[in-house]
């Protein structure tokens, strides 16, 4: 590897590296400043890193770049050869890394698939870390577009509408991050994974293994070693194919949830608060209420039945109401389409009032033209 | 056969009936008047039209059921067979029956998949006639869940959107029928069809097998075959989580096909049309115009780019310009996403003329302030 990347015969960048910095202009990513890649060490984010490093070289970009591992815990001695090798990347490379070490095992419950869940939350609070650290306004991963499919796949898989099928920007917030910080995934939109592995070979770097890539009590390694593969033998581009339906998702669901938002502000909005909390239409509710329903409402305005019932089309009202839901339980876990079409029900209902209870204790109850969110009784 | 259908013991209808009622309630069909059923002879539409029997016998419906069957000319002795099992039954469950002929495989292409369309599209023909004949204003087809799932797998192949991936509606206007003609299908949000073939057994019914069914030169033949069966191997309910995934994707899809018509209305509205025909924006143009051009103007308003321009979510841009191309070119046939990039890439332009051709010899003219659709040149 060493000799491979030093010695480099300089004739600008490489096809793959072009490619990673037409994306760059596309998302108009910043051509300077900190920016932390995050590396595991397999082909995907080894080629990402060596293709930004190809940039910087060149003086195609000006950004100055970080790399950021985290060893999960979940692989022993694999885990800790992964994090010396990635560091000696970054040494060859003359780039800084932070190396973390996180005991997801730990963390995670007895299911499989949940453990990815748990790693996954782990890598993001240390890359926001990291960011935070480098005063870096960019963080990327290397996500590919087999990611991209396999993801689409897992939420079919799953039931999942456009939000879960439309699987991952290529530019967002990141989580946990500070404001303004970004998450960029500059080869979700094309690079295949064998791409970056053919690169990494062009580069004569071996990039590294990891055995949970061919555990297939993975349901992600099953979709990626017999699903994609069947796909294939109907359309060879079947992942592209699936890439640029997850993206037309992506898209028609942020023109919903834009929707989404505008209705919940109408319907919701501060005259509407302070109507419900001294007006008529509160009076019936005051009456009956509980210290649940109380700290419900502090967090959650009320909703005008008028408004939400009004919105024509489901797909916005739905998501209206989940928006407002998700507000009121601090998350959407283990609410299902059934109790949704509950909550929508009480938009039906006379003037009486009725109540959808939800997973966890909480519930939505109608008064007369309103919708409160209750919290859980305690 | 007509022993079973003959002497079945009166004890209410069976429960696959029973929900056959439930979903005609639910989509709010006529209880009454003359319906067309298109029965092919399969386990689904035999099905379908014995519970439609058997709901009629106990009451439960008061329609007029009418029997249509397509022989598409296709499968030679096996297509007259079937249209001879179809009457027979039709005449065992004391129905009407209209048996029609056509030669889809001399309409269509060499390709297989080709075939399918043609022979959809020669159904759907006889179907509206059999409708108009019977005076029937609504037509059922027995759809599955099945077919919704392998539907939206095949949509997906293509890299498809929201309009693709939604698959079958449960209730729309009859292609080609008259005005108000619905075609209903009752058991697309539910019926599986191992439960078409479990009931049509229970009643001592055996279906016709159609060999086109199980050739594996079809796609849809594949995905039925080994796709949804290694889906299942990661979801038991895998057909019923793509057909919830299909349903939201739907109701998506017909709100933002509302707001691309309300956005393409405000862009081309009448008095925008006759600006654009005597005002100053469309001088440069009329120097310029053609033969084909004049023909194209007059089927399809301007479009001002202000307005589309300024609609800022692209699920609902695109979609506006779609409509308007196809309402230019008479159909969508051959536009890609590349055609569709070219078009709003106009809108960015400064006020110089651009073209952005289409394939079939047509064109979007950027001129000024305004998009023409350019007919194509003779």
């Amino acid at each position: 590897m060493a000799e491979a990347t030093r010695h480099r015969p300089r004739r600008g960048p490489s096809p793959f590296a072009r490619r990673v910095l037409e994306e760059w202009k596309r998302l108009a990513l910043p051509p300077g400043g900190p920016v932390v890649v995050a590396v595991s060490g397999g082909a995907d984010s080894t080629a990402l890193v060596l293709a930004l490093a190809e940039l910087v070289a060149s003086k195609r970009l000006a950004v100055s770049l970080k790399i950021a591992h985290l060893d999960h815990g979940l692989r022993g001695r694999a885990g800790a050869e992964d994090a010396r090798w990635v560091a000696r990347l970054a040494d060859e490379l003359g780039l800084e890394a932070v190396i973390g070490r996180a005991s997801v095992g730990r963390r995670a419950g007895a299911a499989r698939d949940n453990l990815e869940q748990a790693a996954r939350r782990a890598r993001y609070e240390f890359l926001a870390r990291a960011a935070r650290e480098a005063g870096a306004p960019l963080v990327l991963t290397a996500h590919t577009l087999d990611d991209q499919a396999e993801t689409f796949l897992l939420a079919l898989l799953r039931g999942s509408g456009a939000g879960g099928l439309g699987g991952m920007s290529e530019v967002r917030p990141l989580d946990g991050g500070e404001p303004g910080v970004l998450l960029a995934r500059p080869l979700v939109a094309w690079a295949r994974r064998a791409d970056a592995e053919k690169y990494c070979a062009s580069r004569g770097v071996r990039w590294r293994e990891d055995e949970m890539n061919e555990d297939e009590s993975f349901a992600r390694v099953r979709v990626r070693r017999r699903l994609l593969p069947l796909l294939e033998t109907f359309n060879p581009r079947a992942a592209e194919a699936i890439a640029r339906a997850a993206e037309l998702l992506r898209e028609d669901n942020n023109a919903l949830e834009r929707e989404a938002r505008l209705l919940l502000r109408y319907a919701a909005d501060e005259s509407a608060w302070e109507q419900a909390a001294s007006g008529k239409a509160a009076e019936g509710f005051s009456r009956n209420k509980t210290p649940g329903e109380r700290a419900g409402q502090s967090r959650v305005p009320p909703l005008r039945v008028e408004v939400i019932a009004g919105a024509k089309m489901s797909a916005v009202r739905r998501r209206a109401l989940r928006r407002w839901l998700a507000l009121g339980r601090g998350d959407l876990r283990r609410l299902e389409a059934v109790h949704l079409i509950a909550v929508e029900g009480l938009l039906d209902s006379g003037r009486g009032g009725r109540v959808a209870e939800l997973p966890g204790g909480c519930a939505v109850v109608r008064r007369r033209r309103w919708l409160f969110f209750r919290g859980p009784r305690r």
